[in-house]
């Protein structure tokens, strides 16, 4: 690369960098990106660098294989309901110890190496986010639907200067069955719902995929754009289907509560997330 | 009790309340006390009591039943040497789960319960606590002496008015054998640092004993206060024994390096803690 | 006691101190109860603890008793109309010099000895309190009515970690008949005054009976709770009576313009200001 | 006067109001200028010119001739033993009362008519001014030598936008007699004592004579500047006599302790601080 | 002069200081006074004074003569049209380096030997004024009107301490034509434009008259006091004429957009600011 | 270029941007590079971007070329003493037009078009620079040697976010000749002085050479780095030689005064200032 290049490319990031210093990117890290360690590195490296120069990022994650692989170590075979994980009080404890205290700290750890000071929350700390029972439907366990996100902590956190990590555990909220404590949530459910209560410029899930394809088997039929009151259309016509109706849903309901804008984009892609940020290229779908 | 008997109680507080409001106070909690359901609560009630009369505490705490639990049912017998746990990549794996992703967060959980938002860290977080691989004696895998603390992150959380409550692993210190990158530390040894960091006010022990007894099977002989260069002699002269030796040691190194005082007490006294702090009667032993 | 029944107490004040902390309470104190030497130290005591746990405590205080003695030594026979002093210009400057210069003074000194840091203030001091001449009924001399309270002065004590002690003397409205700086003021109006001002969590009478009595002569008929609203019925009823009534008027008045509650205590109880704020007990009749 | 002497004048004024702007000028008031009535609003308005343009400035005042209006009234003579007041517990009541209740208020709500907030102080306020028993020579009863100054109340007063006004009574030193809780005191000394507490740039006494006269019968012997070193020669050579003593000593003792520089003026002429601090032409004595 | 009078002028002085202390005064200053080497020394030492007792000044400054004169110099003679400045590029470039380079600096450095720090600033500095090309009437090149005003760098220098002296050249609004980045702007209307965008107390005129005369003759005619609706009725009944229309339009302007006050006076007379600021005398004319 | 490639110069970017957060800078600018209209609006570009990322950059500039230009205009031939500017009264006058009201609006212009607010000043502003008249040798005029730098201003214009453009016009030291106020000074000095007096991290002279050539035919001998005591074994060497000889001494100078390092680099290559800044790569000579 020429240092012509090299000064192309700082001087495109200006204008984005500018615009995002100070804001909130909350970025939701899951699936098999996040299994892949080079891919973990280079995410963490990204949201090092997002910290560097100004913006607040929140890094929410879930850790399905790793739940499954200790249930499996325990002899427990992982039990799923239209696609939602049976979560009994045994395979409770299995998931707030693998999430709160092997992936998040890991993910921490990473971070830190990257030279980016990380906290690792769950949403027990501080009362960070608190749920109820999942009440539609078959009985799910300590599955638990969000009830509300107080964000206190990720302010105190983010005005010292550490990027919050937060592993998808909720507490219970008061009153509850008692008996309870935690509850496991939704991911993409609590990433949106910490970007609301967050007022976050954007909030980004990182998926298996390279965005909402209009033929799944064509990179070139990509949607770029999706204004929020297209998500309706999008998903009776057939484009958006299965396990991205509740994603692509998720991301309608933050920018309608107030975000600036969401994307699905692809964490297979090294560096998707600096791509995104801070070039004109951009990648993956955003919607407004 | 009647009202004058109350407001002599709260009479008597306010000298302390007075003294302590703005000090950290570095409690370590651990052993027996820890396993009882009610005195857990009632140590958490009593951490919520000395945060909300403007005292910085902090909560270390290990868990070392919790992990044998964990470790047997992971069809794997704990293993000791001289007392201190062998940890092998795989017993590592379980301590860091267990003590950060379960001990930690149900504390965090009793606490928030009592009403007190407080924050569940590991030495991971933020850098709190670095560490080598223990390097006298025999080999015990990732068992780790303390490097260094850095309490910005606990600065962070108390500025915030989060109590912070931390399990006792530690990240690898940088330039380290790499492919670990956490360790096995000594809850108590990690609670005096803390301590030291934090140029606290009180280290308080929180154990299975009354104090240091000069006949242990007299409570009368509790020896109240100890100056630190008396340690040795309580040493060489058997007062001080087996597995009270570290502790009192550690205290005195503590005193040695700038904690204000340092306290061995009885944590399965119910609030103990209040006790000690608020009241002219005290418990325990108190090296200073 | 045991320690397990201070514990108790300490534990229940818990949600009190946490509740009042940065909560303003005026305090008024007058009649008998300012006489007993060893209830104003305790008063002082209680006050001190107050501020300990930070409320921002102040302190309004009158001196009939004192007054009429100055008054009395320089050969001058006190005069009521109405239950009110009738203060001619000899009298003012008696009022304001035993007031502002005895009183005042001597209850500062007490809250210092109780490691209280207080300023002793009257009306004139910053503009605290103005008053017009009292215009209804009868000539009363320099008797005055409050026509505004600024509360900046008492805001920089308060922010400084000084507990204001007011004595109620106010400086002359501007324009005013010039020749005269200062009036008499009734000290229970006063104190109502300040509270408003400040927009005070609570505002405390230390009387000399132990609240509303249904029954005088029997202290179970005590009523514990009254709407603001009740209050007129009250007096109806005949149940509230005499110099009651403007005790409780002015409670009322204050309630209904923005203090969180009034309360009517018995200043001849020992710490009868802790046991009202800290215990679950509560004493005399709360106005809301 | 022409706009060219008026602008001259603003003009003149100018590096003085720089140079002395944040500074602290304590000013002691007393004597026969306090009596008259003009010249006493002349002083306080000149203490709101001094205030306003950004100067820190204290006033502390003594109150003789009232305190022995009042002592006569209540039909006690004042008694004095080598010029200092012998003051019995009684006298003592008067003296609080009449300088901290009365004179003090008095010159407090002069400079509130003069658009100055300000704020009436005594050294029991805060633990202003601590003394103890005078010791040497003949028994005087309470007259206190100063054992300390604590300025936080004054600079709390002054952070807040209040000119302290100073009343000359102290707090007994703690441990002291235990019966009394004030003393009288010279006021000369305290507002030197005031004023190397603050570290002032400048402490004036205004007082009933020009500043030293060689010559005392001779206005134009006045000595415009006198190091410090100096005052001993000017005392042996009888230049400086009787009352102007102490005042020489004192001021001597305050530049000697930090204080930039201490003037004596004379009260009784119009403005007489005006013209001191803002004009080339200065008046009184400087001692440097 | 007698210290009588200078208590006098300096009392009087005292409720304008107060009520203008940090008050913002935009001082528009040209023409005849400006060339006055004498004139213009006073000039600084009056906003040198003002700055001094916290009044916010600004300075804006034109410099007609100066321009013509440099034009001259390089063999260019200037050309108005309906007294505006025919500006074409090379008379810009002129007008930008005279201005903004010269007759700025000059002042600046005027301002720092009377002791007060000051920064030259013009339009084009941290886009304090933009502009885009005069559209009325006949086409005079780079004459710009003002489209907006961004006072944060005056707001920095202020808050730094420092008093901005403007010179009138604007930088280009964007998309404008390109090529060029500066404009010749009015300088009455940039002061009046200044003064609204910083909410000013007060604009001033300092001009080569006295105000406005009834009869031009006779300055004893002078218009002391003009409301803003009386500005129309004036110009009709023809006794504001010719170059005085536009500033008493731009005067009416600016107090109909929120200036509190805006004064035509004469800076021909030395000191007439701080006459017109500091006494009960006053100068010129007051539009309100 | 690939996004892979893109995040590869962002991701080298990151411990250089996260170094430099905070950090001064200051970038000396002039010669042949400072003609071209391309270079200096990339020039601008890189230093908005430099703001962008939270560098405190500060641009010092001179501008020969366009003083010769004006001075022949006016008919003025340039004239050279030992390569110093002649500066008689004159010429001082085009010199501070020029550079001031030229030079230095049209760079604010630049970076202001480039996004980031700028503000002009010079030596005359706040008292920055003070110079006296040059003493050795030859009679030079009004040229300059700088006495002191004052930093306020420029440490204010920071704080309020505008990038500081400096020309090296100085202010007369008081007590001076008086007839002058400003003096022609040094580019390079008055940038190494100005990065002195902020402690800056880095100060970069941009130049119309690579950096230092060992064979100045071979641009493949540059000298990367050079410690601050091999500077003069590169003058004595031959080396180092002419118009490069103060740069390196006035680099070297800078570094032994507490300056982070000095770098000299080609103005000429586009972005020089980014690729040395943010890349590993790096370009021209860096004194240490």
């Amino acid at each position: 690369m020429t240092n012509n290049e090299r000064a192309a490319v700082l001087s495109q990031a200006l204008p984005y960098i500018k615009a995002f210093r100070g804001k909130t990117v909350v970025v939701k890290y899951g699936g098999a990106a996040m299994i892949n360690e080079s891919l973990r590195a280079e995410v963490a490296s990204d949201l090092a660098l997002m910290s560097c120069v100004g913006i607040r990022a929140v890094l929410v994650h879930g850790g399905g294989p790793e739940i499954d692989a200790m249930l499996r170590r325990l002899g427990k075979e992982p039990k799923f309901v239209n696609g939602l994980r049976f979560t009994d009080d045994e395979t409770m404890e299995v998931v707030q110890m693998v999430l709160a205290g092997k992936v998040n700290k890991d993910l921490v750890g990473l971070l830190g190496k990257a030279g980016c000071p990380a906290v690792g929350l769950c949403g027990v700390d501080g009362g960070l986010i608190t749920a109820r029972r999942h009440s539609k439907g078959e009985d799910l366990g300590l599955v638990g639907e969000i009830e509300a996100v107080n964000p206190d902590l990720l302010e105190a956190a983010l005005k010292g200067g550490f990027l919050p990590v937060v592993a998808t555990v909720a507490a219970g909220a008061e009153g509850e069955g008692a008996a309870h404590k935690a509850y496991n949530i939704n991911a993409d459910t609590a990433a949106a719902a910490i970007a609301v209560a967050l007022k976050a410029e954007k909030l980004v899930l990182l998926t298996d995929v390279p965005g909402i394809l209009r033929d799944v088997s064509d990179a070139g039929t990509l949607v770029r754009e999706l204004p929020r009151s297209g998500v309706g259309a999008m998903i009776q016509e057939g484009v958006v289907t299965k396990g991205m109706i509740p994603k692509v849903e998720c991301c309608a309901k933050a920018v309608g509560e107030g975000v600036g804008s969401a994307h699905i984009i692809d964490g297979r892609v090294p560096h998707s997330l600096l791509v995104e940020l801070f070039t004109d290229a951009g990648i993956g779908t955003m919607i407004v």
